[in-house]
């Protein structure tokens, strides 16, 4: 075992015969010395008593890649998520707590639910608060005590019963008001941004010494968290994504050279706009922030608008909130002076592209269109999770539970090729996962939809300089970085 | 390379380091010689134009087991899907049917719908076929020409629009009717004895020397098909089962003493009871085939349902169609002589329970009881897939065309560990998938519920003889069966 | 003013000019003199600080008819509801009581929050308890303290908190149990059962002098109370029935030779049957108490079945559950030996209809059928109402409020042509609505499925002698009675 | 019978005794002489054939008013809608168009459906035209032919198949277009615009003495269109509405100080603002065009605001479109120079309401807001009608067609106190229905949401001189024009 020092990354890396390489995660023995251990309660807990093997074998990973060649090498593994057979709390040592950050993501109620159930049903832990309004609560406001029967409904409630917030991050406040009120397990749940601040928070509560497990469940509507499958919520929300779709396309449908205009989540990533199209079959183009586009001219979206209205009498346009971000701010640039007040309205991608849009339409010998815009951001973001969300909510909770209880701190918990795992913070932070433009999936798109391109050739060789990863087809919902001259080599 | 003859099946075996075993499939050029091929036309196709990798490499596989050890070796192994660099058909030449056998399940329509699109926007091919109402209909009904334009809007209608039946395989007749038809790619979706029907289709068709690929779409809403990840369809009915639970549990809670009892379907394995119970979370007790019960005496289900009523006031149960068919024999075999009629009502499970319930409760100095059963099965099976089926049914049509036009016949397609594989008839149609009940996954359900396990720790010991595989923790919707040389036998 | 002493009735009646008649309610005033008043509390609520009529003009009276001729007479009339300007009790004064009886309802839990909501918020009382599970409540088990917190949320669920059941309808333990405690107002939501017993206690409370309100809600989820335009929870009702005729549509169209057969609610009056049909256009055949039908022989289902698959290939079926009841006790004499235990479940229509389909089609010589058979009962009465129903259950509690306010009793609410009235307990329990077969919105119904009438001209003129009544369009889904000296007279 | 030629009405008026007034609508036998008439061809229709009154009596009319006194006089009446013992055309004479105007609203493709369905299955008339894209599509576009097979599903989809546009209404053009195409009935469906367009069009036709009948369905999901009970789509408006104010209520709950902000439909009246508030109880302040409210000091909205965060934490208020109007232009006049493109998107009520609060919040020492604004208003507009107003619908269209085909001609259907009647265009376009802030309906929702009525006693007292009709309580949704100086006294 050893540790790799590049970049001053914790990672614990464990390797093998083959290529196998294993990206462990923190532990309590790591930085403290002889701690008790204590057997699983589970093993008494008779609604485990027909388990054959009630633990994850120590040495269970999941491997990062799955496509594989008969001679290619292991690659990078996870350590898989489950009950071990020792625990590092007593049932009445645990005092946990739960915090919400950043937007609503379907889920987090769910989510809530499951930490407190498990802890208490699996585990017979039940000091447990809620931290109210996101990291600021620690320091800010009183705590919420979360019972089983608190907790007993609220997954079939959108948004998140402890309240959530953006930033508010102060590490030191943070630590000591764990330390202060005797937190010794810390589940946050929250974006890349929340996440990092949960590897601080982990980073400062090591320095201290501090036996305070840290555990983090990513949250994300976008998708746009790497190495795990699909983050909580995005099946949801993509399914609600359908009804603005279809109210578009009625509207479209309905008035003469119309246009309805949808405009997705996806702040740097279009996985909501890519996979909702993909499902709906009645979008005609959509636009993400990994493929740039243009407006005028040759080749861009005018000019596929008037083709399409010509052809169909109507058409249906999805853009994620992401997308086209540099060509607002050069629209903004150019008329700078003017607008001092309504900056950020334009910086609205939706609005500014119907704004656009209906200014081309409006020059002389042009057809005179309809546009109708629809934003169901927030009704897509605030409905409670499917069926199919939580039970995988369920599943992240409990593996959260399941490493806390065993001493792990310092790490998510993510799905990885269809398996619970536990993933070093870096892993989930260092970059955000994107549409591979290059890639099968989204030529999928192209083909449905029949939208240009907007790129050439020569640029896509371009940016094959930058990304030396190979594209593949991204069934599963993710970028996959792989194979020849693959990660594998940049580990030594 | 080489076959695996034993137990005469057709396998193909590849093999390589590290315990590396690729179970391949068939291939035109098995068993026809120089065939001509021809470039795949997705290189000239403009959505395809950015994709720097157009076609899948030919050494990508997936392995069937993603839980390894360090040391562990790399064992069974399936062909990755996706278009090929060579296509064994010209897109005049193609003549495709599409046929759809057993019960409904959601997300029909979509196959349907997406391999007659993938052959036409991917491959240019437009000579498709619906064959009426399941296999029957190759011999004994007109066929329905199938367009872009015809199928344009089923994805949002539940149903099959080419119809279904059960039955009506008569291998001689249907292979006949293809070659007089004139007809070289045969898509068959249904369930394992659809499948089963298409390896049979398929040797005949080899037998012959035809050219005529048969790829296979496995439907089963139980979600019982093996080895792959989950059947289309299942999210889409673990979400509908919603409904019915959650109206059990309003019945239930607004009177006194009373059962809100719910039939689901899943004859042979309990996969929707199970997801639907941990969904939901309203639910007191869940019954399934995998799993015996009793009804009387200490550790019964009558017991369990006296003490919740005590308790609470009322409960939920669920209970999968084929669950505790033991008993229903049993009890229709003393009761033999006075139902001529009756037989096929009192062998569902619903109705049946239904009655002993209330027979038990009928009995003096028991509580006065109300029952409330709720069938939902037709509701469940009748309506359209929901966004996450949508676009997991496109890859599925997709990989399925990719696979014939490739040449590659006598395989079904599935999702192993989130990648689209081609897996040899035999994998699938050799035994069905199950819930393990000494596995996690029910544990957790068990957990949820507190319904007691019906079962002895010698039982499990006892049931553990004839299952050798190693239970895992199914987070991916399946049992996993591990390999010769496998984990398990790491486990004392 | 005059009492109506034919049959002992109390209705009390006033009749003015024209033909105008008052059928009026009960009021303390009646039976107890030198009660106190007090002014209304509504003066001061700033809410209706800008209501310019507060109260309604104590003459403000509703027709019962409303199709009316130039020179017809005025006829029935009922009392207005809504606030007066003088109430008998002052807020502290006030101990009502709510009970909900029978089968569930969507809505049921919007009125009783609108009761609570009522009373708190308008008139500042706040002593109210929920009799838990229905009439035997009031004996024999405790009370639940209803405030407006506990009732903030519940409209949004289905069923009724304070549960429900059926019988236990003990008058003198009732009126010992509201004497006891101290109630003086009792709000009753019930079917007409129930109302029957509501009067019951008023009369005993009257007979005692006692100065408690008796208001009934009545509650049908068939639609089956005279007199009022629609039941609460209907809409809602017909709304979701349409989930379980869509999926009896798609089985159907999915398999070769298929029926869908979906029984909805309906003991005695076919309205949800026949707006369900009307609403949705899948239906061919809707079978309803009130139309016999037969099953054999020209004219009867059978041939009509076989007509329409022959033509169409498959057919809907929406059947009442009360409908064809004589068929089905014939049906169980001639088998009578046969199932002594079997005999309630026979009488479920729709089962027997299954089976008799069955059989029929299971002779020699006939098509070979599949039937699909959906009973989604459960699943429609245990939803939420919808918006609409939403409003109309709170306009009814809140005119029940006002009336017993102002010293009203024995009566209940209901809306007459669109309007808020108060009726006497003899006029929604003296008979039972029923869809009118002779009227036009049957007419509508046959003209849309086509269904053969099952009634020769000959038996339509016989009932007619027993049905003097005038059948008009029911198009405000009721049957309207003309009263004596009623418009039919004064036709030629 | 007399002609009303105050003000050139054409109002044909009937009166009777004790005030009986009949508002009757025009009719070819007008100005037409000596027509043929045929029988009814519904005297031979199987579905009819047990309807024992077919046809609706010559004199079966319906009050305006239903809330009467003992002796109040009997006021307005109107024609009741329904088939009649003789039409005016035979089946093969029928040539119709339906056009659908203006915006969208659910129910349109269902009223299109029934009128195709109405002439076809009961007067076997076949030649039936949709005019594409409103009123423009008479002269500038090919006509659609519409077949029973053709509209067999439309219900089930939102929007309007024949396409709908605003203005275009050039009345020559539109009946020579009528005229040349031989078109003899014209079934026009759309807004208080369209229906002024609609009697234009019929004064031309009777002007050329033309026998085509013209026959209006209102459409608005507004609910402005007086004496009508409600009108189509807008119970289904109601209910999808209720989605927006969840997410925007799940969104203020789940972070500080948060406010939901949704606008809904309503340019002059407030109805679906008014009922979507009283069907979700979750809005903390409802603002409607009838009821002016000012932001800044005492009793404004700002101060309610502030009032309600440091109370519960969060609100949530509903905005109809038209609300505020008199503010939004007061605020543009004042920054005018600034944003002469602006402008449009600023009388955006919501957007401007939204930029107000969070500007106001920005001050220092103000609370820190969030503030979340959601408009569904197209995903509102373009979903299909529920099941009440599908049933709805087809009672409109049915009545339209039996006017037509009975010689009735420039008038509109309407449903009066639960009743189908003709009425004369001038009725439905001389002004607006809206909400009565002086009415009951009004206080209860003041008394449900708490908030501030924005008015002073005087204010009220000041209205009261321009609007001297006295408002009731409008439960049945809308104003109620009656009583003690009432209306009657204005009609000779």
């Amino acid at each position: 075992m050893c540790s790799d020092s590049k970049n001053g990354s914790s990672i614990k890396l464990v390797t093998g015969s083959g290529g196998y390489v294993l990206e462990d995660v923190p532990h309590f023995s790591d930085y403290i010395d002889d701690l008790p251990t204590y057997p699983n309660p589970l093993q008494s807990n008779p609604a485990y008593s027909v388990v054959k093997q009630y633990f994850v074998h120590m040495d269970d990973t999941v491997p990062q890649k799955v496509v594989v060649h008969k001679n290619s090498p292991r690659g990078i593994h996870f350590r898989r998520a489950g009950p071990r057979q020792k625990v590092y709390f007593e049932p009445d040592d645990v005092h946990a707590c739960i915090v919400t950050c950043g937007g609503l993501c379907p889920g987090l109620n769910t989510v809530i639910r499951e930490i407190v159930c498990g802890l208490n049903y699996m585990y017979g832990a039940t000091k447990i608060l809620g931290i109210d309004g996101g990291y600021r609560g620690f320091y800010s406001k009183n705590t919420v005590n979360l019972t089983t029967r608190v907790v007993n409904d609220i997954h079939k409630r959108g948004g998140t019963i402890i309240g959530t917030s953006r930033g508010g991050h102060d590490t030191s406040k943070i630590v000591d008001s764990i330390q202060d009120r005797g937190i010794n397990q810390v589940y946050i749940i929250g974006g890349d941004g929340t996440q990092k601040g949960a590897a601080v928070i982990y980073q400062e509560i090591r320095r201290r010494g501090l036996k305070v497990a840290v555990a983090g469940i990513p949250k994300t509507i976008d998708n746009d968290i790497p190495v795990i499958d699909k983050s909580f919520g995005f099946d949801t929300a993509v399914e609600e994504a359908q009804r603005a779709i279809n109210a578009a396309h009625v509207e479209a449908e309905s008035c003469g050279n119309c246009i309805g205009l949808v405009k997705l989540m996806g702040r740097n990533s279009g996985f909501i706009a890519m996979y909702a199209t993909l499902a709906s079959r009645d979008v005609d183009c959509c636009l993400i922030p990994e493929s740039p586009f243009y407006l005028e001219g040759k080749g861009g979206l005018f000019e596929y608008i008037e083709k399409r209205l010509k052809e169909n009498g109507h058409m249906v346009i999805v853009v994620a909130e992401g997308a086209g971000q540099e060509l607002v701010s050069e629209s903004l640039q150019s008329m700078n002076q003017k607008d001092a007040s309504g900056n950020k309205l334009l910086q609205d991608i939706g609005f500014w592209l119907s704004q656009k849009i209906k200014e081309y339409f409006a020059k002389p010998n042009k057809l005179s269109i309809n546009l109708k815009y629809i934003d169901p951001t927030y009704m897509i973001r605030a409905i409670p999770s499917n069926a199919s969300d939580n039970v995988y909510c369920t599943l992240l909770a409990q593996s959260a539970v399941h490493g806390a209880m065993a001493g792990y701190t310092g790490f998510t918990v993510g799905l990885v090729n269809g398996r619970q795992t536990y993933l070093p913070f870096e892993r989930v932070i260092e970059k955000q996962n994107k549409v591979v433009i290059t890639d099968r999936m989204w030529a999928r798109l192209l083909s449905s939809t029949n939208q240009p391109s907007f790129i050439s050739t020569k640029e896509v060789g371009h940016s094959h300089e930058e990304c030396p990863a190979q594209p593949l087809d991204g069934e599963n919902y993710k970028e996959e970085v792989m194979a020849n001259g693959d990660i594998s080599t940049s580990v030594p």
